[in-house]
C-alpha cells in the first residue's frame, strides 16, 4: 500500500471511446460542450476524438471541427492508428497523438487490418510526423490484459511493443483492457514486467468493467505506484461482445474511489456529474455509472424519503 | 496482502434480500428451485428468507414453507428483529438465525421502530430461545459504514453494538453497509478496530454496490484477512434512495474475482451464472451482474463476431 500515489492524473476518454460506439452522430456543438463542461471540472486530460479513417468511424469525423471550440486548458488528445491519421491530428493541431496497436496478432488485424509488425513500422512514420511538429505521442496497446480471440497475450509480448515504442521516442504507453480481460493479478504482474524492463517509461491503465472488476484492477494497479488511469464519463462505452455488459470504467466513480483514498485528482466530483447525467441525457440511454445516480457518501437523505431496508 | 485468505466463505442473501424489494411476490416452489439451484452450485451458506413480521415484508410470508423444500446441504439461515421472529424461524427450522440491528438510531427506528438499546434488549430473548432450540445466531450490524440520515456511524458505535453481541453468545457478527457508504479506508480501519477490540469474533461483510465500489471494498477486506462476505445473485435488490443505483454487490462478479485471485470459495461460477440468468428471468427486469452477461475471460469469441473495438 506505501506504493500508493497521493495524486493520479485522470484521462477522459469517453468522447472518443464512448461516441464511436453511439448509433448515432453527436452533434459537433454538443461534444464540443461536453468537452468543455469536463475541462472547467477539472479533468486534465482528454483523448477528446480520433482521426482515423471518417469512413471507418463516421461518429468522429468532425474531430478537426471540435478541437477548434473546445478549451485548450486541458490536454487534448487524438487517436490515431497510422501516419495518415497522425498527420490529420498534427494538421487539426492535437497536443497530443495516441497511437493505438492491439497486443494481439488476430485483434489487430480485426482492427486495423494489419499484423503488430506491420503496424509498428507504420508507426516509424508517425514519429517522424510527431517529432516534426513537436507533438508527445502516447503509445497505447490494446488487448494488453487479454484477446478476446487468443486469450491470454503473454508479458513478453507487451514487452516486445514497449520496447519498440520507446525506440520510436514515444512518452509514454497506455495498457488497454480493451474487453475486460484484466484482474488484480494480472495487472499486477504486468506492471511489475514493465517496470522492471522499462523503468523510466510512464504506463498509463485503461480498465474496462465487462465483467465488474473495473475498479478492482485500478486499485490493484495503485498498489504498483500506477498514477495515470484512463475512464469515460458516465461508462460511456460498451463491450463489442457481450450485450448489456458494460465498456469502460466510469470517470466518477474512479473519481469517487481515488478521492475516498485520500488521493488527489483536482477534480471537482459534483460538477463531473452534473455532466455525467447530461451525457445521458444527449445519448439518450441509461449509462452504467453509479455515482452520478446515487451521489457521493456525503449525500444524506430526510428520515421521510426511505423506503424501509433491512439489509 | 499476505494476509489474504486462501478460502472464503460466501453467503447468498439474493433470495431474501432481493426478493423481499421485488414489486410482485417470487411464487414459493421458484424461491425453492432457485435456492436449491445455488446449493447445488455450491454456495456453502443461504441467508434463504426472513421471518419478519409477513404484514411488514409480504414477498417473503412463505419463508416456513419454502424451508420445506429446499436442499439442506447448505446452512439455511432466516433473518429476524425480534423474539417473535426468533420464534418462528426455529419452528420453522433453520440452521441459524441472523438478527439485524442498524447502528444508527434514525435508520434502526425507521426500519423497526425502536432505539438501538431497545432492539438489543430484545436479544436478550432472541438468545435464550435460540440457545434453547441450540440454533447458532449471527449478529447483523446494518449501516455499519454509514448511515443515509445522519452520515457517520462511529467505530465505537459498532462496537458498542459488537461487544453486546458478544455478551449475547453470537457466533459471528456482519457489517453491511446497507446504502452504500463503505470505502476501503474505512473497511480498513473498522476490521482492525474490530479485530483489536475482539480478536476471537468471526467478521462477515455485506457490501452493496450503490456507488459503483462494492468489489474495491472486498479487496480491502481481504487485505484485512476477512473470509467472509455476502452477496447477492445477480446483484438482486435494489437501493432505496437512488432510483438504479445498484444494491448487494453480485455473487457471480465477487465469485469472478475471488477465483481471479487464487481464492477458493467452492462454487461453480458457471452453473452460478446460469443461476442468474434464471433469476433474470424470474424477476423479470435487468440485473447489475456483469459476469453473467459476458462470461469469465476464459470465454473467447469467433473473429467474425466482433464488430470494432479500437480502445
Amino acid at each position: 500500500m506505501s506504493n500508493r500515489p497521493a495524486r493520479v492524473q485522470v484521462t477522459e476518454v469517453g468522447t472518443r471511446d464512448g461516441f464511436q460506439a453511439e448509433p448515432k452522430f453527436i452533434p459537433t456543438e454538443t461534444k464540443v460542450r461536453i468537452i468543455n463542461d469536463l475541462v472547467a471540472a477539472g479533468v486534465p486530460r482528454l483523448e477528446y476524438s480520433s482521426f482515423m479513417s471518417p469512413r471507418a468511424v463516421p461518429q468522429l469525423a468532425d474531430s478537426a471541427e471540435v478541437l477548434q471550440g473546445v478549451d485548450r486548458r486541458s490536454t487534448m488528445m487524438g487517436l490515431i492508428a497510422n501516419a495518415k491519421g497522425a498527420r490529420r491530428g498534427v494538421d487539426a493541431g492535437v497536443d497530443e497523438l495516441v497511437v493505438v496497436i492491439s497486443a494481439s496478432e488476430s485483434h489487430n488485424r480485426k482492427n486495423v487490418n494489419r499484423s503488430v509488425d506491420e503496424s509498428l513500422d507504420g508507426f516509424e512514420e508517425v514519429a517522424l510526423i510527431a517529432a516534426d511538429a513537436s507533438v508527445p505521442v502516447h503509445g497505447a496497446i490494446a488487448t494488453a490484459f487479454g484477446c478476446p480471440f487468443e486469450g491470454d497475450v503473454p508479458f513478453e509480448q507487451i514487452g516486445y511493443i514497449a520496447e519498440r515504442f520507446e525506440k520510436l521516442g514515444f512518452h509514454g504507453i497506455g495498457l488497454g483492457d480493451t474487453t475486460g480481460m484484466a484482474t488484480p493479478p494480472l495487472v499486477t504482474g504486468l506492471c511489475r514486467y514493465l517496470r522492471d524492463r522499462f523503468p523510466e517509461m510512464p504506463v498509463a491503465l485503461h480498465f474496462h468493467n465487462t465483467r465488474g472488476i473495473g475498479l478492482c484492477n485500478v486499485m490493484a494497479g495503485l498498489d504498483e505506484g500506477i498514477d495515470k488511469f484512463e475512464s469515460s464519463i458516465g461508462g460511456l462505452g460498451g463491450c463489442p461482445f457481450a450485450p448489456g455488459a458494460t465498456g469502460n470504467i466510469c470517470t466518477e466513480d474512479l473519481v469517487y474511489l481515488l478521492h475516498e483514498m485520500d488521493i488527489e485528482t483536482g477534480i471537482d466530483l459534483d460538477r463531473l456529474c452534473e455532466v455525467a447525467r447530461y451525457v445521458e441525457d444527449v445519448v439518450d440511454h441509461r449509462l452504467p455509472g453509479q455515482v452520478m445516480k446515487a451521489g457521493t457518501r456525503a449525500r444524506l437523505h430526510a428520515l421521510d424519503e426511505a423506503r424501509t431496508a433491512t439489509g
